[in-house]
């Protein structure tokens, strides 16, 4: 297992491809850094003896000890410790931990490379496994580039005006293949090692050259990272860990990229890039039941925090929106514990959750996380919007003034109630807060993907038949 | 294990002592007849080998097979089969199967009896035991007479202008005790062989009078049993299941009632007074996550039904609302899941499931019911409120008049969907539905008693630590 | 105008042609008796002088006083007394005073019948007026029979299998028109002088047959009404307003039924058959908007008391219930009266109220309907689910025991208990509040109805020009 | 009517008292200028012929023709046109228009300085005329100082460990009071010309020196403008109007300032405090009415342009939200319209809204702003979150990639895309958008308080009465 010194070095030793605001700029730029300090944690607390076992797993390749996040599910319990894992992660950056993308596709690769091999005679598994060998060695941080621009949503990838709206391959050589096309939404693709690209919907019998999923270094020539970076405002004095971390997110353009075939793992097999696009927002979805009960313990330890400072911890409607908090955090979790205990074993040997409780799961939590925010807003009251700038309560005359005026519980050092505010004023008042937002409705699927995803799963047929019984209709 | 009809000969031998509408009547009045047929079940699929081990399980006192709603949960899957079990029977039933308030109780005696004597040098254990072994051996259907009447919700038990207002104590003598008071909602007392008793609330130290359990045969001298029946309207030719089966309630009065030692279960000892009532609660909450996933099963069924029927089945926002349903029903069965996967063993050996997963459970199916029968009656229309008496459908001349306009989608005929919204008027449009909705709402608890639960058994405190991190304030 | 009596006397003089379960009735069958009562006071009321001005208005053909239920609306005034007027008689009998059909279509007609005439050459309006001078004269009651049984809802009228499941026009003759078809969800047309039929829906141009709209009395030859009664369940002694109202539903059958031409309002005019749907539902949209209030008027009066008689009127979520129910009655009020002081004059005269307030005023009746129930029942807990019957009250033994375990505040009479929990009983939990909220939720149209509505006249461009101006985009 | 230009020259020559980040800086500031714009605009539209009516008035005093913003309303009429220009306001701006705080504060003193005066025979009113006056002449644009920083929220002014945690008097001089505490949430206090003073809550006998209102140049000596702005992204070269304004929120402190007696307006009569602190809000809450349907207007315009570019505007559920975002922004207006159409004048001629109406309109529109966020963030995707930044848009080599991917409906260009993309990022994923959601709950009172303003004026009685009268129950 790397520790994060190594991730960092590795990263800042790769060919430049990120750009920000017109520059191109190195995986050095202060603005990543807030991005790396999360992913670097997925390395320090794999050594941390304490998460041994939750955080790190036994390779059933190599047998070797690995960090989870590299891992391929070999058990129910491997699932919930992937839960559990998430959520202890989650809870200590206050948000995403981001390096779930790569297991998620991994696990939908092994899945998916074994389907297609059986069923149409190709060699993909194997060629997945000597790459999961090199990525379980290496303790690859991967993204997992899935989400097409898609153009005009009314259209099919092979409708659009330019074919390029969904990413396809141009070209086949003999050593490999060329791509084209763009990915959004791909959070981690400029600190990450490796970008591993899936189709992202169903595809039609016209649409083979979209079927294509492939992994490759994160600086490949002809991939340019089109980035944004989102974090919570800089303190000069007031320091806090959650300003410390923070996400970079890439608009990620492959103008005829070269990918060689050991990298190549669905190359015009049309029927399995759908399932393999399935397949991954299954086990993201999961991954969902896990980081987002951790937002949701982060909100309500902030209105928790800011009730008691508020002193209004006791009143009625308070407590019942903690429980608000508490039920949406616990609810999705239930989800994907019973995903786990009733998942199923592909023939790959993965063990794949139950698709219904992932959805009905990831769509509580994005039903929710708007409220969430209300919620919050709602215990704080207005200060997280109007709170004063850091430089006046280090001013002179003004400091010792806005000490005295920004007392409440008196218990309550006027520090304290500066830091809670100030982070507050962080978590549901700023450009993060609102990326976050989003990332809580859209991230994994929107909750209009999870309606149709679980139409598609559930058994309503029974149902129906239940109603049938009970109304004396004959079955059919 | 007794048959049905074993059952109810037993219940139609006893004393006398239902009232209905100012009559005293027999357990046979047919008023009663459909809920038996409830419970009827309930012996008769445990007799079925395709249930082995759902419906059933092996008696640890004993060794031999019984009805699993005479068992004491002895491990992690114990909890999982009582929920699968009671998901089944609400199906064929349509709405509560009522026994499981029996396991519920005898569940939470064997672990309050046990911490009780550790703690008090009483023997209520083993007289519990020995009780559990004539249950058992007798199949007992038992309701469990929780809620008292409660007088001024403002004051406390011994602060009540009558004092009777909680069942309490009124002599203790040699051979037993005298006990007075009320207890409402009472599903299943009127067709079950045993009432036990148990307190409402916690007990202050004034008022160990009300600290009182017992279980007594349901028609013991001093015991009246104020009823109101529950069904769907009588059908006279358009039979179907759903109008055979319904419920009772009754106002159960104890007016100065004679229970025998063997049958006393805790007397006095206030303190755990309090965690028997909550204990109950919790075993009875976890049921919920059974039965109230049925319930939307049943709602679900039909509003696919009708949709189907109506020829709206494809219109996104029928299916989208079939969704609503779909993510009530089974996050709250997740939470049961987890709540069993969680769960805790007790000194006495049964398994407790997890406080804050039954309790966000129950809440959480609290909180829909009403929206269920919403979504039900939004995908139907109008109908199941206006459609025309059965005899008008049998009428010479208006029936075939009937007929011909009831038609809708014209793969189906007149009769099935005639069936479909008669059922439909049953389910949502009756006094029947209204009771189920109250008791949706109400039963085992209303979602404002289960967030005071869950506020009780969560950590908060480490989600407080959290938002301490982030926000860089020291932890106390 | 006429009295109560007067209007029962021609009531029960009319031929018979209202069947139930099978049986051809009299409309003095008692099961219609409650739907009478209700009518009655639309007669009552309007000869006591406290009312003048709102239960009444002055003819502007006639010049006379007439029932404002026979009135055209000649001002914004007259709109905001209508909306009045039907606040407060649904007030007085705690749900729907049914006979706003009669004027909603009367002033429709008033609207569509000019504007066919300008547009066809035809003579319409005029015809209609005398109508009008013989409706205000007789002080008529009617109904208006505007939902069609619709068969198949995936098809137009003229592509259903069979032709007749719109009502249409079979036949022109020289003294008339024979029409086929049937009209559903009918209140009051078994009580009433008169049916007034208009089309559903948008017609196309095969669909002319369909465009038909008249006035007919409600026994005339071919009209079969088969009928559903409602109402609270029948007290012995405990009398109650609650229980002397309730509706009597017809699914309205026209089995050749001859018009004659003085009574025909639109025949094949199919472009203003759409509009006339459409104008006696914005009509009656308005009209939810005063009965809509006066619902949640009775069910926050229900909670406010049974609040302070269980002791918990100061308790804040309590409190913050109640203002739930406030604030849709006061938010649908709202819209009703916005809609009157935004009204447009049509080219007939007609004040015609706006359709945006008027549509979204109704729809959010139609969402909260439900969510009413529920906090009415949440707050009176669960006794009007589990309330012995009447009789156990006057049982000698049971009856004092049943008082003595009825008591909650002290400070009310175990009899004022009684009847409030008995009235929730009613109120929540039978076969009459299912129909209320299934009337609640569909009546005049369900939420998606009023989707469609709002959409079509909700000037949404503005707004995306406001969108396109702040982002910078030219409008176009 | 002062030119906005005139309202600047003023604004920059006062004395400097802003501090920003611990520096003291002038109100030329660049950081205020996109809030300087704003108010801007309501000099610069008084002068627009089209807005004559709506943006200016006729003062009652001098029958001048002034500034809306300057105007006591003398009738329905006026109380309507407020409600309008605010809406039309905050449509230009996409936001807050700021300066109704002047408006709501002087027509609540018009009202308390008179009934104060007959009541104590204080000379408060004559002194307000003068001010009123002196207001009109120069067009004067007024921050109203509202929120005490409360300190401890369980305990009363008198009862803090701090008395100034209310602003109060300290010293009452023979030209002169002189007063201390602080404010917070003080849109415009940096960039207007006064600030208005008033009590934050009602206040006990003991509590005297709290009733305190007044009116101060903004650059008295002793006052602190401790700042924070709030703006949208600064674009380089995609300009766009939506980031050219925002606010400045003060946290104002008022140490030992020197108030002289023309300018107070209240001094000591506690009871009036309270009122007058109601009185405020309820003007207050009626500008909401106005003002945010305009931020309903703003989001449904972006939600209906995205769901245009992203080709889904005729999908079903897209088509619902809109409707969702109409029905808000259109019941909160009407219940604005509808609290005009029945405001009572006051006996100093002032018009008084209704309260009932403003605060359920306000408490709508705090209880859904966070749901119209999530439904705009549902409609536009993921990209508001993870957009480009702006300089790669103009890259060389990048420009034209992100253009080709960026294109959605073919006939829309992918300039214009862009620009709706980044307006949208600005106007839900900013700290911007973070200030309006929180603004959007708290300001003006959040939806608890307007639970408690509404119970205080609501005649729940009479629902009461309409249940007794139901239930049979006696009236008292």
């Amino acid at each position: 297992m790397r520790t994060s010194q190594e991730y960092r070095e590795r990263l800042f030793s790769m060919k430049r491809n990120v750009y920000m605001d017109g520059e191109l700029v190195g995986r050095d730029d202060p603005r990543i850094a807030p991005a790396i300090n999360v992913i670097s944690l997925t390395y320090d607390l794999a050594h941390d003896p304490q998460y041994e076992g939750v955080m790190t797993a036994t390779s059933h390749l190599s047998g070797q000890r690995i960090n989870r996040f590299c891992h391929i599910h070999q058990s129910v319990e491997d699932l919930l410790d992937k839960q559990k894992m998430t959520r202890l992660y989650c809870q200590k950056t206050g948000g995403c931990i981001q390096r779930c993308m790569g297991i998620d596709a991994m696990n939908a690769l092994s899945v998916i490379t074994y389907d297609t091999d059986k069923a149409m005679g190709t060699e993909y598994h194997q060629r997945f496994l000597r790459y999961l060998a090199y990525f379980q060695e290496n303790d690859i941080c991967a993204n997992c580039a899935q989400t097409d621009v898609k153009g005009d949503r009314r259209k099919r990838p092979h409708e659009q005006v330019d074919p390029d709206l969904y990413l396809r391959v141009v070209e086949k050589r003999e050593d490999g293949i060329i791509v084209r096309g763009a990915k959004a939404h791909n959070t981690v693709a400029p600190y990450c090692d490796e970008i591993i690209v899936t189709p992202t919907r169903f595809l039609t019998e016209e649409e083979g050259d979209w079927a294509v999923s492939f992994a490759i270094p994160a600086d490949t020539d002809g991939v340019y990272l089109s980035c944004r970076p989102a974090m919570a405002r800089p303190r000069k004095k007031l320091h806090a860990p959650i300003t410390t971390y923070g996400d970079v997110e890439s608009f990620t353009i492959f103008d005829d990229v070269f990918v060689p075939w050991e990298r190549v793992f669905l190359c015009g097999e049309r029927e399995f890039g759908g399932r393999l696009a399935l397949m991954f927002a299954l086990f993201h979805r999961h991954s969902y039941t896990g980081c987002k009960p951790a937002t949701s313990d982060v909100m309500m330890g902030m209105a928790a925090l800011v009730a008691e400072y508020n002193g209004i911890e006791e009143v009625q409607h308070a407590r019942h929106k903690l429980v608000d908090l508490i039920a949406v955090a616990e609810l999705v979790y239930a989800a994907g514990v019973a995903a786990a205990v009733t998942a199923q074993q592909s023939p790959a040997g993965t063990y794949i959750p139950d698709p219904v409780y992932c959805n009905v799961g990831r769509r509580h939590a994005g039903l929710n996380i708007y409220h969430e925010y209300e919620i919050v807003a709602d215990l704080a009251g207005g200060l997280p919007a109007t709170l004063p700038m850091e430089g006046d309560f280090y001013h002179e005359k003004l400091g010792p003034l806005l000490d005295k005026y920004m007392m409440r519980n008196p218990r309550i050092s006027a520090a304290d109630q500066h830091r809670c505010f100030r982070a507050l004023s962080d978590a549901i008042c700023s450009g993060l807060a609102g990326l976050l937002q989003i990332a809580g409705l859209h991230g994994g699927g929107s909750p209009v993907m999870e309606n149709i995803a679980t139409l598609g799963f559930y058994d309503l047929e029974t149902r129906k038949n239940i109603a049938k019984h009970l109304a004396g209709i004959p079955l059919d």
